[in-house]
């Protein structure tokens, strides 16, 4: 670490102030400042016990607090970078697509399929799917500007839309191909969201800490005949996304 | 641990699958079949380990799980205990208080106020409250049957609702006094959602484990000038909530 930067801080071993809260008071107070911007790279863990002869632990709390809340982000064998802005997303106030919603927050997004199969119709979809033996699973990872944000994993009654896998969705939209091929349109998605802690594999692709939390978020869409056509399990980054919603007032 | 209930398990070391994951499916499977029922307690993570013969960090990381998805809740002092299903809010899709949204639900909603004052403007206010120099803060527990759901922090501009501190917040809403006592109905929120991890006080008080993922809640409230009358930031116990909502396709 630099030494002008060092000189920014001063912890104080003597105040009734823990240590982590000193490092992580003062880091925020030069993220506001704009000594670092969005997207500095942060001098790493070990960097900062050295010159401010302070603990590996210390700095680790203040560093897991400072993700926590948004304000920096760690990138897979990169290192630790003051974050951009959270993602506003409006996923909770209309039905948009991925793409959109990135697109029109000047933000590039892109697609991974890390598996598309046609399976024995899981526990999961029983209830959704009565009718249907086998559905076609799809499993996504979502990038924005090359960061991962949400992995989503889809399931759709194959009974109902045979041959669905050959369509590349890296690049078409499920809900297009349902429409303009299947001639099924989505006309309505009922939503839940709950926070969760990552589960190991999960945190693995997001590229985050295992538990660290994330918006777990169940959504069933259905077409004109209140049939459901797609189930699909969303879990986004807690750390880069905020969703945003307007209610009013029935009463007043 | 009763034998009766040990006979229900078997955690073979010899399978290629994690002891814990063992474990935890034959939890689930037992909950599912109903041998445990919503609100039975279950065996302590130390009469675990003695019956099975497992380590405390399995048990524990079975317990974690379950804990996390739902299945499970920790009650103080008091050991853990099966779920009783997730509480389903609309606070995303409608706006009511909560104390409405409990009885809908059948459970019967308290009160705790923590805090009651007036303070110079916090610097979280200042977007919000630009030519207030003073804030009313509230913060307040708010409980279902008794367990702690949601810790609320609220902000209003003082000089707008002098002497509101002298209502008693734990049995009447904040809209209504500021409609019926200073004629100032809240006309629309806007609302912001992020999953977080929580934090040691919210954790404490919320009676879950630091770390456990909460959904953190920030609400905007307007006047019918456009003029934000209240700043509220609620931590929603991640294992107790769920949120529901509906979304028409506008496109179809």
């Amino acid at each position: 670490m630099e030494k002008q930067i060092a000189k920014h801080f001063m912890i104080n071993k003597n105040l009734p102030v823990p240590l982590y809260y000193q490092l992580k008071a003062q880091l925020l107070e030069l993220l506001k400042e704009g000594v670092f911007q969005p997207g500095d790279k942060l001098p790493t863990e070990a960097e900062f016990c050295e010159l401010l002869d302070i603990s590996r632990p210390t700095v680790r709390q203040a560093f897991l607090e400072l993700i926590n809340e948004g304000y920096i982000t760690r990138m897979k064998a990169k290192g630790t970078f003051v974050a951009k802005p959270k993602i506003e997303g409006f996923f909770f106030q209309r039905l948009s697509s991925f793409d959109e919603e990135m697109r029109s927050l000047h933000l590039t997004p892109s697609t991974s399929v890390l598996v598309s199969e046609i399976i024995a119709t899981p526990e999961i979809c029983h209830e959704a799917f009565e009718q249907s033996a086998r559905v076609f699973h799809l499993e996504r990872l979502r990038f924005a500007d090359e960061q991962p944000m949400v992995l989503v994993n889809t399931y759709v009654p194959y009974e109902r839309f045979q041959g669905i896998e050959q369509f590349d969705f890296e690049s078409v939209s499920l809900y297009d191909i349902m429409d303009q091929k299947y001639h099924t349109p989505i006309i309505y998605v009922d939503r839940s969201v709950e926070a969760r802690n990552a589960p190991q594999r999960e945190a693995k692709l997001l590229e985050i800490d295992p538990q660290q939390a994330l918006m777990h978020v169940k959504t069933c869409a259905y077409n004109e005949q209140d049939e459901v056509m797609e189930l699909s399990i969303a879990d986004y980054r807690g750390d880069r996304n905020q969703f945003k919603m307007r209610l009013m007032n029935k009463e007043s």
